[in-house]
């Protein structure tokens, strides 16, 4: 698997294990202090406990979903020893077998891109990392250290296009001679990766189903990263729209109703057994939507 | 000063920061280690050599300007021990006197920009700072965290607006009704932060002074975080047009050819009096174009 992982695209390994699991499901790893039961808490300050909470998630959902997503913030929030617990976290979902997004939503102007992309996707990260996020408001040039170390290093990049919030209309949808900006981001981002499997994909928000159809109609082959189902308002119904006529390329993110279902999925109490029935009831509705 | 800073503005505190020492410079540190001179690199890894390296600069400059900012992405590249690094330099510029912008240009969905905002700038930071760099792609719930967790906190932000880079002009020009997303972005932070001294500020870059003028002459009257003199191509000549009326509101930003005067300014030598000389050297011209 080591080996492989060097030689084969980050778009080749993406749709591979997504057919291997049978379903498209990312499990969103937003460790919030606020959040996280109280008997993770005792022992080893805040970043063991936001490492012991991730690794008891991995313990319960590892086998299950093809890919996890860890939410930069949660760990930078602790400074350099939370950083350190990401990239434990990361290393261990890694060692499982799942793909690892970090949520980082990068973006600088070049130099300061290049920077940031050395330290998640270079060969010498800090961290093992299959694709980043990365937010594309400095231009072009600002994400293209991004985009070439990424396929330099068989790693992914998912470009912010349209994210899931209500704010997402206030910048997203102004326009460049009648062009909408998720729509110039898509293009380029197509433009960049002709491969036939996609390692460069974007960030399409459930809450936005006519974004989705607009780009996949429009040709697009992208892998959409797809945050914003349930709490958010997304709804499931609309999923065909972010699919690509093969059925692949949605990766469905999901992070508080799975990971906290004592808090926002109607479970009694918070159980590794809580979550891992939560992530399995995703899993299922989601088969059954691209079933019909 | 410790009391100080926790009641006054940070808007009040850089008007008289900047008062006090006569100048408005920034001096950014970007601790590439491609950049650093090999005396810094030897004992105790590379974030050691880089926290070195930036107390060394803060030997060269802290008396002579009155903020530097800090470009977490050199930091980050190297993991947790470089976060913990980013937060020795940040302590000890803070203990210099000195205000400290962290360059971070975060941005996310609003509970993420929530976690953000109290790593940067809440009471729990994890490190000590005046004021952040914030990306607004997402809208303007994705930037309300950061506002409002600095207004609480008497601290800064400084919004994207429009950058220096030369990829500026592929998404901050779109228009909304005809207006374009820089002067979104502006109007939007003067709304929100209505001061007399503003603490919401935005990032103006050097290479678009018509950007500037236009922002000015509509009544801007936030503070400009002012990247790209010099290698990014903008001009001092044009300094006028990124002030207030009253000669304040735009802090002029340079890191590498400040930092690295050996390869970015015609040194024959890394050294703290090279330094300090290419700083002294900015002050000067910087001065000599507000009295003319």
């Amino acid at each position: 698997m080591e080996n492989q992982s060097t030689v084969v695209s980050f778009g080749v390994r993406l749709a591979s294990q997504v057919r291997r699991l049978g379903n498209p499901v990312v499990v969103g790893l937003d460790p919030s202090l606020d959040l996280i039961p109280p008997a993770f808490l005792s022992g080893g300050g805040p970043s063991a406990a936001v490492e012991r909470f991730c690794l008891a998630i991995l313990d319960a959902v590892g086998d299950l979903v093809p890919v996890v997503k860890l939410q930069s913030a949660y760990f930078e929030v602790l400074g350099g020893d939370g950083v350190h617990a990401m990239a434990k976290v990361a290393a261990s979902a890694t060692a499982r077998g799942l793909l690892v997004i970090i949520d980082a939503k990068r973006g600088d102007i070049g130099s300061t891109s290049a920077a940031y992309a050395e330290a998640y996707l270079g060969p010498r990260a800090f961290l093992p990392c299959d694709a980043m996020t990365v937010s594309p408001y400095l231009g072009w040039d600002s994400i293209e250290p991004f985009l070439s170390v990424a396929l330099a290093n068989h790693k992914g990049v998912f470009v912010l296009a349209q994210t899931s919030n209500p704010g997402a209309r206030d910048l997203q949808f102004a326009t460049v001679n009648g062009k909408p900006v998720y729509q110039l981001v898509a293009e380029h981002v197509a433009r960049y990766d002709q491969a036939e499997e996609p390692s460069l994909g974007l960030v399409v928000g459930a809450t936005f189903p006519g974004t989705a159809e607009a780009l996949r109609s429009s040709g697009a082959r992208s892998w959409f990263l797809v945050p914003g189902i349930g709490a958010q308002g997304g709804s499931l119904d609309t999923l065909v729209r972010f699919r690509r006529p093969d059925g692949l390329g949605a990766l469905l993110s999901s992070s508080r109703a799975l990971t906290f279902p004592d808090r926002f999925g109607g479970a009694a109490a918070w159980s590794e057994e809580a979550v891992r029935s939560s992530t399995r009831q995703l899993i299922d509705t989601v088969v059954a939507h691209r079933a019909a």
